[in-house]
């Protein structure tokens, strides 16, 4: 019998209803003879409510502590689907993390995947029940509760049908799969049928919130294709898998937009050798990730270095720097909100000269003034005014022709 | 150093504000040098919560799955309030029921505690932490997630200390201790500074919430003395141990009642030799706890049976009974709800011939008219008018003389 993995995202578990939908869903899938195993997440905004109790008792609660509270959600959700398949003459069973096994390593709020114990799974399997398993937690080998960050039921449901070696990892979510744009800012955005694990990763790490970026990494390192499609829809969603046939023909594929961005500038920094590293580890050391860095030419030996973050790392990554600026005698470090993100990824713009111009063209006739501007290999990307977002990603879009792809 | 077992019960960690005084409480038995192990139930209604949830999907939720949900209450006590002890600059660290074993039977919802295994709790006390342990859930030897019933954080407790060989079992409460009434009923109710195991047991099945039966039976069974007390006060509450000599001196601890309370009456039962055995183990099969039982006398051949059972199992009692009566060829069964069950309890009553009968006097002096009575070793029950349950708690009280006990 082909195994078929299901992941449900919060917003499909939210209320008794959604649930029995999914049941249903599960139980059609099921009638094909397919044996499942269904990942869900935690119940609408329960994680976050758990995270505001924890906040309430202290701002900085012990990362052990946080996810033995964390994981409750996902249990909520495996015990109520259960319950809706037994109401449905389905024989399921909920497990946890810990019961399945998902082993990971110690690093507590953002654990790594080590491995997928098989053997309770296939037990559950083999008496024709439908497994139900908590996303998003783990276990380590000293039975410690762990998560696996943001988003991190994606990577469970990769990683058991990694395990498994599962016939389909289908990732079940509000919308129809991955599209060239936001739709709610592009009403002319097109679904993407077809897409690469680079696109997705870039498109992943560059705003668009669908897929969990470490999902995508594992899914790539094991060659798990994975299909991302509605929770409330019959059609097909988009594939995402190694596809270098789809990449090369595709100049773009997709234009990203992240909002939640800050924008700092360090003045006047030495031009000497090591000190961009020591501003950087800094930061490193603070777990703070630094998306873009630009450093303008040195001028009398001075040079200014901006970079961008997420808003909540903004305050860190000034305290990081502050403590080094004084030490390298370099000016003080401002910060900038109101900012945004543009980016346009494609696997084919490697190849392809000129991308970035056109891009840079497209945001120019829309008068829009460019901030920063990064580049990668698959992906340009700018820093524009966040009032001009929309407009920008439209224009964008535009320009690249994606409103009539296919 | 001395070990001492906290447990708190829901009300004392349903809020931020009450969790931090349960962590200053905590903190302080700790400054005395005491090693501590700390058990909590879930926060307020969470369970009740939690339950509701589970019954939006089915009424009749399978058991194993409705543990898997309940447990999660105590899961977010547990971090919640280890992260309390943080901010209070004490080492802590929380445990589920799995992850110290507290290994139970496979019976969901009511399991029973087989063995407390001790190693990951040594370990985490000789490491100096206060290890704060999920109350009213347990695990089986196959991994699989169970609760202990209604109250069973209480045996939580009480087996944790049995299998440490604790110097106390303290269970905090709202109430200040065990109670000769209900004191919202009887003002003038005092508070009982002994009471043994024997006398605790009738009191807790005959309507006192304070402690679960089943953690009673168990600390008699292993000589635990539990010392009950508010977790808002500071002064002693009531001990409960062995106590013969305590026993001997007093004829009545005190009046309970009890309004969870259904009356059922078969009519023209044949008054043949195995009826009731069919008529109470068709109940016994759907687990329905049957409570007090009268025959009246027979007449041309035929008697009336009543008996007594929690409101929620009225139906299913009357369900099992109709399924019989057809069989046997008796009347129909009634349910009368609308009554309450008045108790005194005192171990002193064996041996003192006349207390039932000044119990009536009391009720008859007060007008007030007994439906059922049923009497044991150390108790005597009626049924009255649910109208009249406070009426008659205060004149018995009155009666036995309680107001002036010390």
């Amino acid at each position: 019998m082909p195994l078929i993995v299901q992941k449900y995202g919060g917003s499909s578990v939210a209320t008794s209803e959604k649930l029995r939908h999914v049941a249903e869903r599960v139980r059609e899938t099921r009638g094909t003879g397919a044996d499942m195993v269904v990942v869900v997440s935690a119940p609408g905004d329960m994680t976050d409510d758990l995270i505001a109790r924890a906040r309430e008792i202290t701002p900085t609660p012990p990362a052990r502590e946080l996810d033995m509270l964390m994981a409750v959600g996902e249990q909520v959700s495996i015990a109520l689907l259960s319950m809706c398949l037994h109401t449905l003459g389905e024989e399921a069973i909920s497990l946890t993390g810990s019961q399945v096994r998902i082993l990971t390593d110690g690093v507590h709020t953002k654990a790594r995947v080590l491995e997928v114990d098989r053997r309770r799974l296939d037990e559950e399997l083999a008496r024709g029940r439908i497994v139900v398993v908590a996303g998003f937690q783990g276990v380590t080998p000293d039975h410690e509760i762990t998560t696996l960050g943001r988003g991190g039921s994606d990577l469970s449901a990769v990683a058991l049908a990694s395990a498994l070696g599962a016939e389909a990892c289908e990732i079940y979510t509000d919308v129809n799969g991955v599209y060239t744009a936001d739709p709610r800012i592009v009403p002319e955005a097109q679904k993407l049928d077809r897409l690469s694990y680079d696109e997705m990763l870039e498109m992943a790490s560059s705003g668009a919130v669908v897929l969990q970026t470490r999902s995508v990494e594992y899914a790539k390192s094991y060659g798990v294709r994975l299909h991302v499609r509605s929770t409330w829809a019959r059609e097909a969603g988009t594939i995402v898998e190694e596809a270098p046939e789809v990449e090369r023909n595709r100049l773009v594929t997709g234009v990203t937009h992240d909002t939640d961005v800050a924008r700092m500038t360090i003045s006047n920094v030495p031009d000497l050798p090591g000190i961009a590293h020591r501003l950087f580890s800094a930061m490193a050391d603070r777990h703070i990730n630094v998306d873009m860095i630009v450093q303008t030419a040195s001028r009398d030996g001075r040079a200014d270095i901006s970079f961008t973050c997420t808003k909540a790392d903004a305050a860190g990554a000034q305290e990081a720097i502050r403590a080094v600026t004084r030490e390298i005698g370099s000016g003080d470090v401002t910060a900038a909100e109101g900012v945004a993100k543009v980016s346009i990824v494609g696997a084919g713009m490697a190849s392809h000269p000129g991308v970035a111009a056109s891009m840079f063209g497209a945001l120019a006739a829309a008068g829009i003034n460019i901030q920063m501007i990064s580049t990668s290999e698959i992906k340009v990307s700018c820093i524009v005014s966040s009032e001009d977002v929309q407009k920008a990603v439209r224009a964008v879009h535009r320009a690249f022709n994606l409103d009539a792809l296919r």
